[in-house]
This record gives C-alpha cells, sequence and structure tokens, in this order.
C-alpha cells in the first residue's frame, strides 16, 4: 500500500505523520525546532528530515510502500532552499519522492477541513489569520511577527502581562493580580539594588532582557488564570478585538472557520469570542500535520475528502 | 593645576571631558559603544577606559596635573564590574585616582542644573525620567526598556512607524504618508514573492527581523518628517502624551527639568509639550558629558556651582 509522509515544522517543535493511501495513521516522528526564520536553515534542515524519518522507521505495517510525497507545513515564507536539503537527504538514504513546503496557514486550515474555501486563525506565539480559495493560501491578515503585529498573540498577552507588572511595580500603573502570579512563577536574578527604583523591579527588567523576546509568549496564560482582575481582563479583551478584527478580513460568506494554536484552545476566551461571532463555522484543529498529511495524499494523487481527514486526523475506529 | 575628567557612556559612543579643577575644558576623547548591558562587560570596559585615557592625552596645558577623579555616567544599573576595570587600568598605566560610576540621568541632570533637587526626562532611543534630591537620584518612572517600557521614546516611535506602515501595506490600517518615506529611506531585500501577500510586505516583514529591535529607533524621525499626516500626528501626540505622563511623576513643586536625548532636540514636538506645561522651567542638555565632569569636581572636593556649570559647559569666553 502506498504512503505519504505531512510534517507540521513549528517553533518548538517538529511532528511527522505517516499515512497510509486511505489516510490511516501508520507512523509518528517528532524532533526539534523546525521554523527556518526563528531555528535558522541548518537546524530547521535537520529536524525536518529528522522527524520525517523517524515517522517512516515507526511504521507499524512492513509492506507498506516508502513515502510517495512528503508536505512540510512550517511558517513564515516556504523555504525552498530548506525543502531541497531535506529532498536531498531523502534521495541520499534511498527515500527518493518530491517534497513540497507550504505556509503553517495551509497545514492548520487542511487539520480541520477538506473543503476547497474556508479561512483559517492562528494563535500562538503569533497570530496569523488567512482565507483559502481553491485549496491555496489566497490572502493573509497580520502574520507580520512579534515587532510589527501578531496581535491578540501568545507575544502580545505575554508581553502586556510583563508591562502591567512592571506598571504596577513602577508605580505607573493599577495594582494586578497579575504581579503575585508572575512573581510565583519565575525566578528573579539577583541584581545590585538601587535606590530610585524598587529591587523587584530592577531583577525583573534584568530577568526580562536575558530572554529572546518572544519567550514572553510563555507568560500569556497567566492572563487567563487572573481573570476576574480588571487589568487582566482587559489584556484579554483588547486581544480578542484584535484576534476578531484580523480574522474579519479574510472571512468570506460561507464555508468553515478553523481555529488553531495555543491560545484557541479549550476554554479560551479568544476562541468564545470567535464562536460568538461565527457560531456554526468554526471547528478546532491541535495543530497542523494532519493538514499537512492531507496535502501529501493530494500531492500524490488521491482524491481525499472528508473520510481521508477523519483517518489522518485518527477519527476512525482503530479496525476500520 | 589639578583635573577630573567626566566621561559619558552612550549605546553608540562614549565622549569623555577633561576639565581643570575651575571647570575649564581641557581636553577630549571619545570611543565607541560603552553601555554595559547592550555592548557587553568586556566592550564597555573598553570603551570607557580608551575614551578617560584619549581626553587625559589630548590635553592642552602640559602643567595640568593626572586626573583627581573620574565619573562615568552610564545607562542602567551602575556597573561596579566595569568601573572596578577601569579603576585597575588607569592604576596599571601610572594615573590612579577614583572611578565613579553614576546613572545616566544624574549625568544628564547636572549637565544642566547645578541644583541639588528637580527632575531630568531623557528621551533618546528610550525614554527615562528622574527626581533628583540632594543631589542624587531619588525616584525614576519608566527607563524599562524596549520590551517593557521606554513609551514615547526613539524605539517607541519608531515602531510605531514600522507597524503603521506594515498596516498600510497590509491593508489592515489607513494609508499614510509615512509609507513612501520610510520606503525612500531603506533598502529592502530581495525576497521571494508569495501570492498571500504584498511582496513589498514580505520584503518589508523580512527587512525587519533582520535587525536589532532597538535599530527601528533610527526612524523615529520620520514620524515628525511626515507631520499633517493623520497617522503620524496620532503617533506623536501619544509619544508626548506618554513622555509627559513619566515627567509628571518625577516632577516636585519647583526645580529645574532637564530635557535631553535625541526626540527632545530644537523644534522637538515633544520638547514643546514639554515646555508647554512647564514653560519657565525647562533647560536642555546635549547629553551627560557635562554632568559628568561637574559630579567629577565635586568628588575631587571641588564646590562646584553654577559658574563651574558653565565652564564644562563651554559657555564661558575663550579667555575668560
Amino acid at each position: 500500500m502506498r504512503s505519504v509522509i505531512g510534517v507540521d515544522a513549528g517553533g518548538t517543535s517538529t511532528k511527522a505523520l505517516l499515512v497510509d493511501e486511505s489516510g490511516r495513521r501508520r507512523g509518528f516522528g517528532r524532533s526539534g525546532p523546525g521554523n527556518p526564520t526563528s531555528a535558522g536553515a541548518d537546524l530547521a534542515a535537520r529536524h525536518w528530515l529528522e522527524a520525517t524519518l523517524a515517522a517512516w522507521e515507526s511504521r507499524t505495517d512492513a509492506d507498506l510502500q516508502p513515502p510517495a510525497a512528503v508536505v512540510i507545513t512550517a511558517a513564515g515564507v516556504p523555504s525552498d532552499e530548506v525543502r531541497a536539503r531535506v529532498s536531498a537527504g531523502l534521495d541520499a538514504v534511498g527515500l527518493p519522492c518530491p517534497v513540497e513546503s507550504v505556509g503553517d496557514a495551509l497545514g492548520a486550515y487542511f487539520s480541520a477541513a477538506s473543503e476547497p474555501d474556508g479561512a483559517v486563525i492562528i494563535v500562538g506565539t503569533g497570530t496569523t489569520a488567512a482565507q483559502v480559495v481553491g485549496g491555496e493560501l489566497a490572502r493573509t491578515a497580520d502574520g507580520l511577527g512579534w515587532l510589527l503585529g501578531d496581535a491578540g498573540s501568545g507575544f502580545w498577552i505575554g508581553r502586556e502581562v510583563l508591562r502591567a507588572v512592571a506598571a504596577d511595580l513602577d508605580g505607573q500603573g493599577p495594582a494586578t493580580a497579575l504581579t503575585p502570579l508572575l512573581l510565583a512563577d519565575i525566578e528573579l536574578p539577583d541584581v545590585p539594588a538601587v535606590p530610585w527604583r524598587p529591587p523587584v523591579l530592577t531583577a525583573l527588567v534584568s530577568w526580562t532582557y536575558a530572554r529572546r523576546p518572544v519567550e514572553l509568549a510563555a507568560h500569556a496564560p497567566l492572563a487567563l488564570r487572573a481573570a476576574g482582575d480588571p487589568v487582566a481582563d482587559a489584556i484579554v479583551a483588547e486581544a480578542s478585538r484584535l484576534v476578531l478584527s484580523r480574522v474579519e478580513r479574510v472571512m468570506a460568506d460561507d464555508g468553515p472557520l478553523v481555529l488553531t494554536g495555543g491560545l484557541l484552545g479549550e476554554g479560551s476566551p479568544l476562541a468564545a469570542a470567535l464562536a460568538d461571532r461565527w457560531p456554526s463555522r468554526c471547528r478546532r484543529a491541535a495543530d497542523g500535520t494532519a493538514g499537512a498529511a492531507l496535502l501529501a495524499l493530494r500531492r500524490a494523487g488521491v482524491d481525499a475528502g472528508p473520510s481521508h481527514l477523519a483517518r489522518v486526523r485518527g477519527e476512525d475506529a482503530p479496525d476500520a
């Protein structure tokens, strides 16, 4: 039986799913960071290849044919250089096959939809909304990264949490429940005290700049945990408003809206705001792995529809 | 005649001023970046020492005694480690003397004021407001760096300019005169076009993340050049409001307010907003070099007042 591999290359890990031509899951591989922009082309290529090979090695059926196509979904502009390296790597180890890389928005969309037209919103470390027309990305809104955009994203919320805590400690802003929550979560460095600023604020400044900016996204969940605190609620309300405005720009009159990313999981107030606005159109995808596998099936010539999607999502009965 | 040296260690250069005990300028030295946080302790120590030695070597009077004190004004928490290295370096080359490092806000304040009580506002790449009581920094407002604060700063304005241009190109925000101004100022990289985003926006995103975030401060002046454009005017008005709110927090009922930093120079609308609010109290300092020299005179036991300040500022007649 023929097989394909779908790969979701993310900022923290790269996941690869091996499926047979019916869409049934046959193997899984995982490796490290795979975003070419943040991890660099070398590391991304290595992790894309490693996850792909691991998925193939983990196959449960010895009679499965080697992959007929690999589709890799990754953030940012599709990297032809990294794609070509993975292709060369597969050739070199006797698994030659077409390798394609597509935007992470497309992988996310097809992880919960098989229709050619719809929309997708990713709110993880960043924020990207995209319209899908005829199975391709037609336009995106935001997805501009943490300095230029990513409004309402995990980075955005995390930075607002840090700013609110700094303003509280500095006496510039209102007291907030975010302050004790954050200070309990992090380990402040020992820094020399200065007479003109509270020691805890001096330490927080030092702590903040010892990190990569996007790491502030790790503290976004505090804004949700502090629900009921006016400062936290204002941050979440503004994030919801910003995310909604990005989605507005990519929604057609019908078609599904796929929600994905850590900030749109179960119980997320941002997801609730989207479901309020478009009650019957929202679907959730855990990540882009299933969509990458669905696209790989199509690249291999399979007319993959809803039943294939259910299987790549692992929603078929084990022995079906 | 006795001498002292005042050093202003900034993010882009370090300047050292040699003055005699009357405050008269006797030599000047310059070296590279001297901010221990951004340049690192090694480089900062090297540049602090290099500028100090260059100031001494450039002395115009061969009978001048070696410096009796060196005061270095630098951003951030006073670095005792870097200070100790400069002290050891001066010892090693036969110029032993007490070396002190103080916050850049104090150096800026005493560059335009000799009174013990007052306030200072620095708006350059960052924003720091500080209250001076009894000749020492008593409290600061903001100065929290570009991620946590620096509201209304060069970085803040530059980032808002970039965001406004990205929103314009993305169709998310209004058209603005900032867009052609910025695009004429920068050289966009060649990047592969993608069908779902305007090529110029794809190139701008790539351009932005190839830089250190604080380099966005270089584009703050565009917001002033585009005066009359509603988007640019809104950015500048919000920056003025934010800077004013920081200064409010450190102003006592009287005493001078010293303005310094690239965004508060001649013709600055931010400086005009401060002068409107506190008409008779604003004074301007070009940098912190004069203040560092004034403080060095005091550390050497000189009772340095307004006439010394006029001389360290070079405002005395050449032969006075």
